[in-house]
């Protein structure tokens, strides 16, 4: 692509190394800025910098945060005695959008996966293993993708958690409300057979 | 959706002002920027506000340049009594691109649009018009897109333009290169039949 202006050209250059922004979109990006008054890219790039530079993680669950302990793990109503297990930030809100969970998170920073090279060392695996051994948890819940690596990650963890006698759950899997069963897959209908529950006429 | 942070709901809320990019797109990117190390973010944040402080248009076209005029305004090879009139900066490098026009161009800004509230003031037509009277240009070629917003800008350009006796032209429409004929829509093969051209054997 031909550009006429280097400080353009550098623009979309920066803009396309986001994920799922090409060439293109990143053109389109640069040309919609442009046309937007300054205070307004400003107020764009200022914002992305404070988010970079003061941003931090929880130390208790490693969650996304603006203070040292984020509000889930510093809420009083939440039960610390329950920790749900999760890959990434991104499913922490999800459970959140639930309002169905009152227990705290620890987020893994991640799966185990031998194909990227992501080993347990590179996860906060010792800190949800510490934080366990430390007393005062009754379950972990494991809400990690049902992928190999997922599996894999739940394994390694049980072992590890094995000692400490905390009671360990999973998820349930399933055909998900408002699915046709005739559609759902195989393995999310056996899934759902074998971990039938007790009828009960409330929700 | 609920976030652990002010600091990356603040950004995503920024990101997501961008088109195209919704919040669920604008909260990939805004985790993707926190992962990346300062000095990254930093230029990708530099190069935005360089952009847009430091971009000018050039005064004889009204391309995006670094320069007062642009390099193609300003280079003595490009064919000045040539003028493609195109709606975007866009239509300029797809156009160079292709590496088959030799003369220069004039970007409007915008084409009329009654329903969008654009009118001939809002954009470039009066320099287009100082720009022939003032002489030494031979064709003007109408490089608009086909609809009727496109078509009524074409009308208006050239009654605007029919005292100064320039020679209007408009780019060919017609099946494209690669295009099976069965498929090509009734408009444009109709468009392809009536504007026929002298058979060459060459390319």
């Amino acid at each position: 692509m031909l550009y006429s202006s280097r400080l353009l050209e550098n623009a979309v250059n920066e803009l396309s190394r986001l994920p799922g922004i090409g060439k293109k979109t990143a053109l389109r990006l640069a040309l919609y800025l442009i046309r937007q008054d300054s205070m307004a890219v400003e107020s764009f790039c200022q914002s992305i910098l404070k988010m970079k530079n003061e941003i931090k993680r929880c130390t208790q669950c490693h969650n996304i945060s603006d203070t040292e302990i984020c509000d889930i793990c510093g809420n009083l109503k939440r039960d610390k005695s329950m920790v749900c297990v999760v890959q990434d930030i991104r499913d922490v809100m999800a459970i959140e959008n639930t309002g169905q969970y009152q227990g705290v998170y620890h987020v893994l920073g991640g799966i185990i996966s031998p194909i990227e090279g992501i080993g347990p060392d590179d996860l906060t695996i010792i800190s949800l293993i510490d934080k366990v051994t430390a007393g005062g948890i009754k379950e972990v819940i494991f809400a990690l993708p049902a992928t190999v690596e997922g599996d894999t990650t739940n394994f390694y963890l049980s072992r590890k958690l094995k000692e400490s006698e905390v009671m360990i759950s999973v998820i349930a899997r399933g055909v998900a409300i408002g699915d046709d069963i005739e559609y759902a897959d195989e393995i999310t209908l056996g899934r759902s057979i074998l971990n039938r529950v007790p009828f009960t006429s409330g929700p």
